[in-house]
């Protein structure tokens, strides 16, 4: 039990904390992650302070000099973290106080917890922010060029998990290059809203001292200031929307993991997963098991929960700051720590995948994947949309039920079904025509691919470097 | 049952649709309400489609004028809903043949339900889109006139639902001014990804037949088309993103609303709800409860329930199309008519509501909600401001024991505590005062809101009508 | 607008409410499904108020004829529901007193829409649950049925996705029987919670008049009485634990509803379902897609979704009753009416599909599902089973590089990697050997899963109709 | 990077693990919080394998102590976990076989990660809830207790955050009593479920092994064994319906915290929460916030989020097991730690408020919070409850517009709005009154508390220690 006295707050309190408060109210476990946005932003704060005239350049030295001190401390893990400090914030001033003395006790001059954890945050969530970005574009970047090696691979394109009609494995990469950029571009907007500084803000109201808010903004790489005090407390906008971005990437990395589940399974064997990338079982010698691609699917449903808590957490809170917003920060750092791990696995997994393009191919042979080419070429000979489709749709219950494919149907059998059917009918069942006559934008014709490919190279070209 | 001989896709059918799977599958009695675009969308293609000579100028002009008249069949309430016809687009196409003949069989040309239902969403939200950016433009063009009126009326803030500092109720204002202009933000930004073409990707591969999905993208309004096939079918993303922003924003108002059942409930009753925004108890005669700003704050919920059940619904599906996406339109159109009506009736409301501005003065004071300023006058007088809070905490307690303010305390009690307090302490507590004195960006003094209005005005003005 | 004092709480209102107000706060549009629930509520509730004093024999009489002509004009469709009535309970106690006059006044004596509300709900979803239940109980026996001949058929077993060990489809069919009781004890369970009559609280305090709210209680069939009236009126976790356990259920649905996809699909091929089941495709004439089984592993997003509304909804909302509240029916009506449709829809379709004996035993013995096997029998030649797994392991290596199948490997191969191996191995290797030596509780031996089917019967028949 | 061969599934891999995926598929450092059980499963699974044969004495005494000595080694922190090795299982597994040697690879005889886990677990939220449910009843014995004393105490009753009629605290704390009851006897139902064994299941078939599930499932207290061996291996029902209730308590929990809230906010003032249940703020010397009622409320939040997770990750998994469930653990664990830990703080905060009887009596007079007992009132005199309802209405309206209560207007004046109102109706408007004649089951009356608590008392008295 800590007496309440020994508290940076503990004026005004008669009895000492409980120590099982303590522990329950205590955050350094999880937010001691944001002590060097914590010490920028103290740093930033302080010199801030000093050309306002509210510290001298000596106490501006001594305080930027201790947090750095204690920055290299925390680094070097020499730092004493201590639960009855409750969080990454007091903990710093307190240790800098220890270490400094007199001008550790002005660094909170003008300042609240409240737009100090706000800063802490949105920083480190730029942060991260910028390097999902960069992990994604090096993803895309490897999808670009496997789409291009496999711009001619034919391979069963699937609706209701049935064969639908042919596509190419490059274009089907492709689908996902378009995902991960949407993604991509979310993140993007959204730090727009996520790099604006909420320092000045104090506790709510703003505060009495002459503070100069657009110098600290610019030392932290703020792209503005937040406009409004209260706002700038009890905002957690940030938080939701980075989580609603990421947990729509995750769901991306679930589609895919399922697709590389379903193609390596043993009905398709479509892929060969790295044995690097695999993992095997306890009892049964023979397994090979996608688990990489299991797990980044599962762990999709983590990120739409942490999503969902965040959500909730914020309903109804009246404004400013409520100390439920605590509760912020393990579901956000839970799903950021997620994708990111996520992204780079799959990245490292994709790169590694064999496929088996005789496979491939075969599979897009059956099914009456040609079906609708089928119903194109009578269309071609005036037959209406409508009437081609009722016409092959015969044709294959004809089939089914001889147990045979197109194919092997004869020229005359074919036209008992229609006569304008003839013999370059064959050519055009075969995947190859298929695939190559998807020629528009967006099709799936190895032509097109390859055109996509070259845009997609501009599109990532384009958002350089943050 | 019916026949699936009868169906458009019954050819390779042997059998009936059970009658119970038929009424499990349908959707027409939801996605009905898209008839609009699928009708707008089919005359862009059909248009697009005679353009590249697979119709005539005839079939066009048959399909187009069929099209139109079935558009004034619905909106007068004289079109028969088929469930059997499972969907608003085989009902549309199915009677447009009833009516057209052989040119309504070739609409379908080159086009499949795949990418004609995701075009008809996208529509659908871009428009939806549209009008909610534009309610909250006209709510938060409300609060900006509200808060220009009451930007010297003084509120006491809370923190943790505890009086923390005085602020001004404009400038409380202002924050859900901010909160909403986030929003808006949001639902622009993500109204570019919504608003990209799906026609001509078919079921999944694209299509054979020569079409021009840059011609219908430009008559449909679209700012672009999409760029892959498959990802154009399976992505829905558009409802995901649409679906996190507009929960955000239900977060948003179910603050806003927690906030004035808290504002109006008998311990404060700084606000008065317009009897025209408020009901009864069908038992307590005396009862005028806050009905509506508790609806919106439940309905924050649904919003978030729709969310997740979008992300749980698309995660693991591989792609391209699965039937599993039908259910994104109840989910999506729930969310979209709450946060639509959401917005409207509390705009409604606000502009109803009469501040008791005597109330909020008198509460203000209450509190110690000015311990804050004396902490920051003992800085000015060169004490640290850890040292000033911990002395300031002193006074606190003293006050507490002696059940009274700091305004009751003789200034022989105030130097006891430190002798630098002088006759201008008094001055300080004033709410006014310390409100005055937050004169900085973003702060709460009268001539920031002011200021903030003023920007804010500008802020709306530049996003003008999409 | 209606005037307020038309309302049946209008008393104390000046203003007439706004009629976007009264759209946006009606609840009849779904809260009139209550209709039944809420006839016999103020039945029983007016009996007693006869009994205890309060009404008359003719009063209590023309009440109880009135509310039954109500019913039946609600059933025959000849009812008028009044949206500015606000809900279900004021357009019946208002049409109750056109009907019959001052005795319809007199009705709601004693009570508060806010116990009238819960018991209706209460009593609504028992009558679901009872329903839900008898549905699940059918299914499993269908269940039980199916499970009892294929007792024999050999399957794959799956793990990853991956060819694990063979198992029979019945012993397979009994894992969903069991996923399904768990549902249906929680369902029992859940109703002992929810069959108690909040009856009596009234508005949150219970009422001043002599109620019995024992003799309300056992007339509407609830099994007791709710102890605290602030609790009945305030309770909603009758919903939340409905709404979680139709939620798991539909988990169950949407993991035999993913098999059933996998299964049918082209790489597989075990089950063809059937054409009553199942649909076409707008543009791929081939296509006969699994679309039951997708919407219903879809529709499990929804519940999941609801079930979070509902959590979300009741956070933090303080007691007693709050107008949040009326937002639990939407979430909660539309869980049930998914769970009842999805369960008898899942039964149908399973009860229709053709399983492909011949294919799933083909499956069974690729992917060396018989490795485990061959390790067991190591381990009985006094292996450790570690080192027998290694062993497996490596031939299972071996055959991967030389293509082919452990039977495919001469006994001089495999005495290579261990000596105790005997000509006996190949009857191990058999997938029926293997099946059958799964020999104790639970296990996957057809002799098992008779006996499986038969405790099933058992226990369901334990279980009487409620 | 560690090679393949050397994992103790490595026999069939060629290339090693890659580290990343080493890491981000290891679940060591979260399963290992299951090593209790762990140990406990393999000792029983030993024993049994004993008792069949399968090991001898010998071997099986090696095991044991083997398995004791890493028990203690881990208890006294003398064990290095290594993320190599995956899982708590494979990590006790190989330093058994380290200790022991060759009897240490036959541990696994019989038995698969998947049956281990599934019984480690189970095994796990067994004892938590056990923990739980004995949380709850001193908590519930607290709110016994204090309802007990406080039973005369008047309170008002709120609905919609506004006064609608005086209730006693005591009646108050008896709701949340009720509440917490009936998560009680969930989890008690719950705990039926999760205690059975799947011990036995091995990988998804059951073993070739003659083993007796039932003598583990004796030895480890399971109440009976799993009937199916693919449901056992694949089933995360306990995981959900446990976190479920969970999610539920905690909402329970943060309803409680926004009261406490709400009561301790400066406009009601009804409790004093202990100092040392609070905390203070860094810039605010005056503040004492309820954190850890605020914090609770929060954490309902994550409870959801975690139980989202669960469904999301279970929907449309094929059986059996998927290397996805390994996401069931994190979010599980964090919610049986919040619910353990929340309901022991708000047991302790509770138990350490100070009511403010004088605050409370004041603001139960305030509100016309005897309106309905005036209307009551005439209810008794003949007229109808209806009419009743708008007289007082009317009352109120004049009331509002004179400012004063209904105390206040004379006789006469009550007289003119109905004429049966005679000098006795003062008592009736006096709180005292109102609540002392709500004397039914459940009603607020001093004497339904007492006789409630009795009820309560014995109710925790029959469900006895388990």
């Amino acid at each position: 039990m800590t007496e309440n006295q020994d508290k940076l707050w503990g004026g005004r309190f008669t009895q000492p904390t409980n120590s099982v408060v303590e522990q329950f109210s205590s955050s350094v476990a999880f937010d001691r992650r944001l002590y060097r946005q914590d010490i920028a932003g103290s740093i930033a704060h302080a010199r801030m302070l000093h050309k306002v005239g509210i510290l001298t350049k000596t106490e501006f030295d001594a305080i930027a000099d201790g947090l750095e001190l204690i920055l290299s401390q925390i680094e070097s893990d020499k730092f004493d973290w201590a639960i009855e400090l409750e969080d990454v914030h007091m903990n710093i001033e307190q240790r800098l106080t220890d270490h400094i003395g007199e001008a550790g006790k002005k660094l909170h001059t003008g300042r609240s917890r409240n737009d100090q954890v706000a800063t802490d945050l949105r920083l480190y969530v730029r942060d991260v922010t910028d390097s999902i970005v960069s992990e994604l574009c090096m993803f895309q970047n490897t999808l670009l060029n496997l789409a291009e090696s496999e711009a001619n691979t034919v391979l069963p394109g699937f609706t209701h998990l049935q064969v639908a009609q042919p596509v190419t494995f490059g274009h089907h990469l492709m689908a996902w290059f378009e995902m991960l950029d949407r993604d991509r571009q979310r993140f993007l907007d959204s730090r727009k809203r996520v790099n604006q500084s909420p320092l000045g803000a104090a506790a709510l109201a703003g505060t009495n001292f002459p503070i100069d808010r657009e110098m600290t903004a610019s030392e932290l790489g703020f792209e503005g200031v937040l406009s409004n005090s209260i706002d700038a407390v009890s905002d957690r906008d940030f938080a939701m929307e980075t989580a609603s971005i990421a947990a729509i990437t995750m769901v991306h990395l679930s589609r895919i993991g399922e697709e590389l589940v379903i193609w390596a399974s043993t009905g398709y064997q479509f892929i060969t997963i790295s044995d690097s990338y695999a993992t095997g079982s306890s009892i049964m010698p023979q397994k090979k098991n996608p688990d990489i691609a299991e797990l980044v699917r599962g762990k999709s449903a983590r990120t739409a929960g942490n999503l969902q808590a965040l959500l909730m957490l914020m309903k109804a809170q009246p404004l400013a700051y409520n100390r439920d917003n605590q509760e912020d920060k393990e579901a956000l750092f839970d799903t950021l720590d997620t994708v990111s791990a996520s992204i780079k696995i799959m990245h490292g997994m994709i790169q590694n995948i064999q496929p088996d393009r005789a496979r491939m191919k075969a599979a897009a042979t059956e099914g009456f994947a040609t079906a609708t080419d089928l119903a194109d070429y009578l269309v071609l000979r005036k037959v209406s949309f409508r009437d081609a489709h009722e016409i092959v749709g015969k044709i294959v219950r004809h089939c089914l039920e001889k147990n045979c494919n197109f194919e092997m149907l004869s020229l005359a059998e074919l036209k008992q079904y229609h006569p304008s059917i003839e013999e370059d009918i064959y050519e055009v069942l075969v995947p190859e025509s298929s695939v190559n006559s998807k020629n528009h934008i967006g099709g799936t014709a190895p032509q097109q691919v390859l055109e996509a490919v070259r845009m997609g190279r501009k599109r990532l070209g384009e958002t350089t470097p943050i």
